[in-house]
């Protein structure tokens, strides 16, 4: 279901002058592509744009142009501050203190949002950027190609390139229409889903070494140690992307991989799969992390032998893995 | 530009009875994916449908129920034979000595088609795919879940998840469509690009321990010795993704993965990449491979240490790589 921006929401884009743009915390392809396309849309129409953004921005993302003018002028009051994809005030990332305004337009593409804006246009949608193309061909703003670029990288970063349980039809509507403006994104998916640093790449190989698998190839686990770490550039350099290489296995349900931060420090990240959709924010939670049911993560302070032990015992006591 | 199938052809599958479904050796996605959509297609209005397919097909691709009737049944003749997805007659899979049939129809993708059938339905696009849902679409026939699944698994697999530069405003249409009929391709996506079994995964794993890099980080070199191959299952388990790793890392223009077959037999895959986009087909044809620019292959006999001396030679000289 497609919903068009109402009158008035329209209209405090319209007829405000000076605008902040805010996201959350730890920007994704999706945050720093709806902030730039709606930052240089606005930009377009003659508006004042500021953005204040968590940074750094990862390597894939720091092609774009717009870049240069995050977080290099902030006023002590704006018209509009607009927050986008992002569904609670906590998980915003904002000036300390919060910068003067006269309102707040939430634009978010989440179903948990907590619409906390003066206005909120929030519709479930694979990316916040979705909402943006929209947005901007309702305002009739011409998109650029850095702004088309950057819806393509909202969208196609938040779907998995297309893949996840969130792409519509809508969706890729929307793409055939980037589509007549751009001949090809080959290059720039490239860079967005598969080039890694050398270190990244052998940190990823790493991962993949230390596989093992345990109840007869349901539980996937990997393990990385502080030296390996260190060796190909520390924490920085673990992709996202590790963490599922377990649930990528066959036949794997859960996905675990340990990230060895200090002695007796670790960071825990959990991948649950189908058919059983084990919900691991559980034990998540009880250590203070938190995440969703089929992707959570926690830090852990202990010997690596009892954290073994506890995920295996609640992945089996809770879910009878085993017979 | 989407060009609409002719009368003549529409004629030639409404009129004749029986047909025989053919496509290109080592079927890949697109191949097992028109064959299955437009195969089922002709039974649901009345026809008689053989297929007559290489086999072992892919894991990922072996999903389908109407694989059952691969290669079950084969007439002496048949009123029509499609050859699909197959720029070549060579490179068809076919029966020796071949059937009798009346006439032959070619439906393919590729640019480089010769046009060897009786008619040929040859148009640029993303994948044999699209050709089949537009012409499916055009004879009014319905597409059932598999169907659906099978046109999807086609571009999916021709386009890497819609990566690729053969993508188009089109593509995206007719995946817009298909999710008119479907809500989630998620399980199949992953299934088509992810999901490996653990010696594959390992085998992966190894491949990349393996890397090394020359000539500033220009070159990225995989060697997977027979021992290690054996370990994980054989050569059956290298899965395609590996011979694109190196060039999946920052700075590297040309990825050489090689495969030690037997003792002094080697298995070359050669990836090039932009901005350079040398020319690897060179070097394949010059030893009896093939492939195109960007990706070839080729078999050597002889000693790995001169075969290594050829490669970096061959890109040093020819362009220059080095100062």
């Amino acid at each position: 279901m497609i919903t068009n921006i109402s009158q008035e929401i329209k209209d405090y884009l319209e007829q405000n002058q000076t605008f902040l743009i805010l996201t959350h915390k730890k920007p994704d392809g999706d945050a720093i592509g709806s902030t730039i396309a709606l930052g240089k849309g606005l930009k377009s129409i003659g508006k004042t744009v500021d953005y204040y953004i968590d940074m750094p921005i990862e390597k894939k993302l720091d092609a774009f142009h717009e870049i240069v003018y995050f977080d290099t002028h902030i006023l002590k009051e704006y018209d509009a501050v607009i927050m986008l994809d992002c569904s609670t005030y906590a998980y915003a990332f904002k000036p300390e203190p919060m910068v003067r305004f006269e309102k707040m337009l939430v634009i978010d593409h989440h179903q948990s949002n907590e619409n906390f804006g003066d206005y909120n246009h929030v519709e479930v949608a694979s990316a916040t950027g979705e909402l943006i193309f929209r947005l901007l061909k309702q305002m009739s703003i011409i998109l650029d190609d850095e702004m088309i670029d950057a819806i393509y990288t909202s969208i196609s970063t938040d779907t998995g390139s297309f893949q996840f349980s969130n792409v519509t039809s809508q969706t890729h509507e929307i793409l055939s229409q980037l589509y007549y403006c751009k001949n090809s994104f080959a290059p720039l998916s490239k860079k967005l889903h598969h080039e890694k640093s050398f270190d990244q790449m052998k940190m990823f190989g790493e991962a993949i070494s230390s596989i093992s698998l345990f109840e007869n190839g349901r539980i996937a686990w990997i393990y990385l140690d502080q030296q390996t770490i260190n060796q190909y550039g520390g924490m920085i350099n673990i992709t996202d992307d590790i963490a599922n290489i377990g649930v990528n296995i066959t036949g794997v349900i859960i996905g675990v991989t340990i990230k060895q931060a200090e002695d007796n420090l670790y960071r825990v990240s959990l991948r649950s799969r189908s058919p059983y959709d084990i919900d691991v924010s559980h034990i998540a939670k009880e250590h203070g992390g938190g995440g969703h049911q089929r992707a959570a993560g926690f830090s852990y302070s202990g010997l690596l032998s009892d954290l073994k032990i506890e995920i295996i015992k609640f992945l089996k006591e809770e879910y009878e893995l085993c017979d």
